[in-house]
C-alpha cells in the first residue's frame, strides 16, 4: 500500500512538472509572438491553452482519487492539497499567457506597444519565461535555492511593471489611449504570471520546510 | 463519528458563509469608497482584507484538519475539496475589493473614473455586490436558482467592461493616459470579482448535481 501510494505521489509530481512544462512553452511563445507580433504563434498559443486546462483539471481529479483511495495523513495530505492548489495556478498562468496572446492577436499587424515600452516589455517577458522554468526545475528537484530566485525575479517584474506605469503616466508619453490600455493589461498579464509562480514556490517551500505561509498572495 | 463529521462539514459551510459576509461587506465599500471618493472607506476596506485572508487560512486548516481525522470519501470528500477551492476564490475576491478601494485611496481627493464612465461603474459596482450578496445566500442555501442568478449578472457585467473600452477607446474620450490606466484596471477589477462568484457557483452546482465542471475559467 505505502509502496503504491509513493508510486501516486510521483505520478502526481511528474504530472506537475508536465503541466509546468507546458506553461513554459506557453509564456516563451506568447512572450514572442507580443513582442514580434507573431499572429500565428498567438493563436497556437490560444488554441493550446486547453490542453493545459485539462492536464491540470486530470492531476486534480488524480488528487481526489488518492486522497479517496490512499486517506493520507500528515505530510502525505499537504503534498496532496498543495498539488490542487499548485495545478489551480499553473492553470491561471497559462490564461496569463494566453490573455498576453489575445492581445498580440489583437493588435496584429501592429506591435501591441510603442517603441519606447517594447524593451520594458522585452524584460519583463524575459523574466517571465525564466521564471517559468525554474518553476519547472523547482517542481522537478524541489532545491529551495531555485524558490528563492524565483522570488528576486519577480522582484524584478514588479520593479518593471511600477515602470510601465511611469512611463504611460510621465509626461513624454505620446501613446493613444489604445496604447495605454494595452500597456496597462499587457503589465498586468505578465506581473500576475509572476505572481503565480511565487505563489507555487511559496508551497513547495513550506512543504519542505513545514513553515506555513497562510495566504496565496 | 458520522455525526461529528456532518457537524464539522456544517462548520466548514458556516465558515464560507462567514467568509463571504466579509467579501459582500468589503466590495459594498469598495464600491461606494471608488464612486464616492470616500477615502476613510476605502482605508477601511485595504484594512480589513487581512481579516478575509485569516478566515480563509484558518478554513483551509480546517478542512486539511477534517481530511486528515475523517478521512472522507465520494461526495464529502468532494464537499471539503471544493470548500478549500472556494475559500480561495474568496480569498481573491477580497483582493479584488481591496484593488478597487486601493485605487479609490490613490486619485483622492480626485474621483476614479471621469464623468463619462462614472454610471457605467456605478452599475458595474452595484451588481458586484449583488452578485456578493447572492453568492452568501448560494452558499447558505444552496438553491441552484441562485447560482443562474449569479452567472446572468456576470453576463451583464462583461457587457459592462466591454462597453468601457468601448467608451475609452472612442473618439469622444477625453480623459488623460491616468483616467485611461484607472479605467482599464478597475474595469478588469470589478469583472474579475465577478468571474470568482461565478466559479463558485459553479462548484456549488456540482456539488448539487454531481456535474463535474473542469476548469475554473
Amino acid at each position: 500500500m505505502r509502496e503504491v501510494f509513493q508510486q501516486e505521489l510521483r505520478e502526481v509530481q511528474d504530472r506537475l512538472v508536465e503541466i509546468s512544462t507546458l506553461v513554459a512553452s506557453s509564456i516563451e511563445n506568447a512572450t514572442r509572438a507580443f513582442n514580434e507580433s507573431n499572429v500565428s504563434l498567438a493563436e497556437a498559443v490560444i488554441a493550446d491553452d486547453d490542453q493545459i486546462d485539462t492536464a491540470a483539471a486530470e492531476l486534480d481529479e488524480l488528487a481526489i482519487n488518492i486522497l479517496a483511495r490512499q486517506q493520507p495523513v500528515a505530510r502525505d495530505l499537504r503534498i496532496v492539497v498543495s498539488a490542487l492548489r499548485i495545478s489551480a495556478s499553473l492553470e491561471r498562468m497559462g490564461d496569463m499567457a494566453e490573455h498576453i496572446a489575445q492581445l498580440a492577436r489583437y493588435r496584429f499587424p501592429d506591435k501591441v506597444v510603442p517603441k519606447s515600452l517594447r524593451p520594458t516589455f522585452a524584460e519583463m517577458g524575459a523574466l517571465d519565461v525564466q521564471i517559468a522554468k525554474k518553476l519547472v526545475e523547482l517542481l522537478k528537484t524541489e532545491d529551495l535555492k531555485i524558490a528563492e530566485d524565483i522570488r528576486n525575479e519577480d522582484d524584478k517584474i514588479d520593479a518593471l511593471h511600477l515602470s510601465v506605469f511611469d512611463k504611460v503616466l510621465g509626461e513624454t508619453w505620446k501613446g493613444a489611449a489604445v496604447d495605454t490600455v494595452d500597456a496597462t493589461l499587457a503589465s498586468r498579464y505578465h506581473e500576475r504570471f509572476a505572481d503565480h509562480a511565487v505563489s507555487i514556490a511559496k508551497k513547495v517551500q513550506y512543504l519542505a520546510t513545514g513553515d506555513w505561509i497562510p495566504t496565496d498572495s
